[in-house]
């Protein structure tokens, strides 16, 4: 073995992917020490409970229940323990004691990303989190780097395997929302507790981190619009199909230019139409995919799984070598280039196409109405497609041709791009019309 | 406009890509300022002739025909004058001066790679090639860094966008190879003379790149294995869409291990068969997509525009970004980490599946023969198909099922996997067994 120079290495947190990492570093420690250019020494394990069990077989000499000595002995310190708190202040602690960190904890980013990259800025260490935007695909690096002489305009991403797992099989099987998730749940694809998967909390996080990326400025988690996917339902999924769709649930980032060239951006989750021939649509499974939109690059889209413990160990242990290389080479920390101080605009500011599916009257004089209705609040109808059934059952969503005595029409209006507020007060006006017998579904496209 | 301190840069190039990139650096200068921390000032454009036409407007003083007062003046070079000399010369002479270093040059890597990259690290100086490998898609950070701590197993890659426009059209249209060609020429998605792409040398540069890159090893351009798609016939196409594959010029970079646990690479080229659901195969037109395989990660994609004036732009400027962004930190260059060695396997030694495609005698008998001289060249057969058709006519591939008068069969073979060089011998021999009229084509398939 080449006599490197020793690096240490200290891991806060054993759990899916902390044990991975472990495995993986002391596995190929070789190899990794030949990449990195030093040999990467585990000097401990910080864990809540040592006797609890693992997924890989880790010396129990490493592990301790006590970080503070571990955190101010590393030359890198990753922090694999979810949460904010001790998190967060572990993290600073590793910084302001010198070491570079490496973590994949998306919920602490999207809430302290600033004063953790501040920090680091003042002392000029490094943060690494390649695993807490996207699992295992390389994302970060290609928008900090490869980017940052372009101007991204947009990024669709499908950040939360979960919930693709869920509607990509309502599409393919035909199956309701809470049949699959009972699957999944037992299969491992969903937590006991799936709020934040389904409820879109978890791809919120990850889209402010995509944003603050891609837009070199400061996304707050509380800017980014969140709709989760518990409103989708076989009637919808069908009716997506039927019209040449599948519903996504997408991070969207977007930067807008006003009419006076002022620049803004919106960041947004929410399930949404794409069309079956973007390259997302074709995204099954558990995977992830991230579609960006750059001025000069053009269309790109990175692929990859979304999460697994050993998939995230794999963008994990890239950081730490990149940690390693950095410390190595000396200088310091190049910090993130968030000076845009963008600003970001509420939903009710954002224009996308969108589809409103109806149930209204079977009577003459009620397309009239209702298309006076969006006229009046400025959303131009681009497509409308009506078809008649018998009385509504709710949950039953397959039309029948022959009109019965009592029939109700499905009219399912395509607008072209339209002001979320005027589309929302709209919706709400249709409602209240009294030829609407019931909203079934308003649903935003995207990726035209 | 902040202070920012001031980065000399220097262009050596004003062709489709080095004339985007003059634009780009002038048109976002402040943005850019803000992304690296630095003035990017763009000291000088060296070219061979100030008066040719340009895409962009380029003010005439930036021009010169003489590099060297640039390149010794410069933080930074950007090198996109193309070929070998004196591109190279340029290059080690800006390493030498203390500059960072940004090359598209393809050419100039996969043949001396090591040169550049050992004169690069006596200094401390750094090389960005993003734009060499892929075009504009990042892939060199992803593979360099965000995989480091992984293994990478296997990259498929189409990245030449010339040849995936022909094949792509080849298949969706039912046209000739000639016929497609010509019009691409027409259509400038082809040079006048075509050879560097339909003969795979572009292809075979940017997999010797993606293998150094991908295996942290050595990988000379002698050492790729090399086919064109100049073969490719429209009865091909339409047999490999009979079958439910599509043919695609791969660039094929696998990690084998041997017996003795030992491990060494193959890097190679050819046009092969990928089944429809692969996702290499919904990439269409002149895109390009780098399908990598590692062990921790699992299967990841990377997608986008191979090529393009503008594309490429934006490649070199993230490089351009990223090398001003080590000149402020400090410190020295990271450096390559080809560290491994990997012998590199013969395509004799290789493996993979075949399709062999055998016009034969129908007659009685004549199966049990090809099938017992590809079991002596311990050839495994996988699946056979047997479709009768009258006299072959070259250029017809379509079968009537009526057998004619003096008829023959045609035999699709799929073979399971088999050592190159045994295929290679199997097939010299059916092709002299006197019941094969023709071998019709011998496809490898990938992607399985």
């Amino acid at each position: 073995m080449t006599d490197y120079r020793r690096l240490r290495v200290a891991l806060l947190g054993a759990g899916a992917v902390g044990s991975q990492v472990a495995s993986l570093l002391r596995k190929h420690g070789d190899e990794l020490a030949d990449r990195a250019g030093a040999h990467l020494e585990l000097i401990g394990i910080a864990v809540r409970n040592p006797d609890a069990p693992r997924d890989a077989d880790l010396p129990r000499e490493l592990l301790t229940t006590d970080p503070e000595p571990l955190i101010v002995g590393a030359d890198i310190v990753i922090e694999l323990m979810g949460g904010i708190e001790p998190a967060r202040s572990y993290l600073l602690q590793a910084i302001n004691s010198g070491a570079d960190v490496v973590t994949a904890n998306k919920a602490l980013l999207a809430t302290h990303g600033p004063e953790i990259f501040e920090a680091a800025d003042q002392v000029g260490a490094q943060v690494y989190y390649e695993a807490a935007a996207a699992g295992a695909i390389p994302i970060i690096r290609p928008l900090r780097d490869s980017l940052a002489g372009d101007r991204v305009q947009r990024i669709m991403g499908i950040v939360n395997g979960t919930t693709n797992y869920i509607l990509d099989r309502m599409d393919s099987e035909g199956a309701e929302f809470a049949d699959v998730l009972a699957d999944a749940q037992r299969l491992g694809y969903a937590e006991a507790d799936p709020t934040a998967d389904v409820e879109g909390y978890d791809a919120a996080q990850k889209a402010a981190i995509l944003a603050s990326l891609a837009f070199h400025t400061s996304v707050p988690l509380e800017a980014v619009h969140r709709e989760g996917i518990t409103g989708i339902d076989k009637a919808m999924m069908d009716a997506a199909r039927h019209a040449g769709y599948v519903i996504k649930l997408l991070a969207v980032c977007e930067r807008l230019t006003g009419a006076d060239g002022a620049e803004s951006i919106s960041v947004r989750v929410y399930p949404a139409l794409v069309r079956r021939d973007h390259p997302l649509a074709s995204v099954h499974g558990a995977n992830n995919a991230v579609f960006v939109q750059a001025e000069a690059a053009g269309n790109l889209m990175f692929y990859g799984a979304g999460a697994g413990g050993v998939q995230t160990a794999s963008a994990v242990l890239g950081d730490v070598v990149s940690a390693a290389r950095r410390h190595l080479a000396g200088g310091v920390g190049v910090g993130e280039s968030n000076r845009a101080n963008l600003p970001i605009l509420p939903i009710a500011n954002v224009t996308t196409r969108y589809q409103i599916t109806l149930e209204v009257d079977d009577q003459p004089g009620v397309l009239a109405t209702v298309a006076g209705i969006l006229s009046e609040g400025d959303v131009s109808i681009a497509t409308v497609e009506q078809t008649v059934r018998s009385e509504p059952v709710p949950g039953n969503g397959s039309p029948v041709t022959e009109p019965a005595s009592d029939t109700v029409a499905r009219l399912v209006i395509g607008t072209h791009k339209a002001l979320e507020q005027n589309l929302s007060e709209t919706v709400d006006r249709l409602a209240a019309s009294g030829v609407v017998e019931r909203v079934v579904s308003v649903l935003r496209v995207e990726g035209d």
